[in-house]
């Protein structure tokens, strides 16, 4: 699998709660960095069981992926049926078949009102 | 310039302010979506013209560009002097050298405090 595909598996085999086969895709060291609550995942295995004990309900709609070499960046939407839309923007590098690290920015659809300012500009 | 450098010079103009230079990098009919404010801006003066009117104090920091053919993703900081950080996660498309659309997921690092049961998998 190239690096892209590495992330497209990593999305259908987390859909398909296949912790082991997530798992697998996965350097033993990677580091995941989530900025927007500051939090910072040092091992494959705290990822995936952080991700394994995610509170369920949510469903993964991948959007694109767009791969260049070992970079990747992934657009999801994850909603959630009980805490509604969210978003996962992430920045994956993948080297030897294996995701290293990623930054991950989780941000919610529709929770903003845009300033009065701005609606000159939109329809 | 290949997609990605299209996407590039977008953001070294926008950092410099050159809204004309900006500008000539958009098709007119282009189309951005905001998903977290819920905004749409459905050409490209439309677009130059809310970017060049936002409220002064912000920089832009590119942290990295992934391209593939015509799709392009970027991440970027963009801190304000009055109102701290903020990041645009962005997915373009761009076609015969210019930026047809793009999807872009404002979010603000740090603003959210993880869950209780989320710290044991962090340090």
């Amino acid at each position: 699998m190239d690096a892209a595909e590495v992330v497209r598996a990593y999305w259908a085999r987390t859909q398909g709660r296949d912790w082991d086969g997530v798992r697998a895709l996965l350097a033993d060291d990677l580091v995941v960095e989530w900025p927007v609550s500051g939090e910072r995942f040092t091992s494959a295995d705290a990822f995936v069981g952080m991700n394994a004990a995610y509170p369920e309900g949510w469903t993964i709609d991948v959007r694109s992926v767009v791969g260049d070499g070992e970079q990747v960046a992934s657009q999801v939407l994850v909603p959630h049926v009980e805490h509604g839309p969210a978003a996962a923007l992430s920045f994956w590098t993948v080297r030897g078949g294996l995701v290293r690290s990623a930054v991950e920015y989780w941000c919610t659809p529709g929770s903003e009102r845009p300033p009065d300012w701005r609606k000159v500009f939109t329809v």
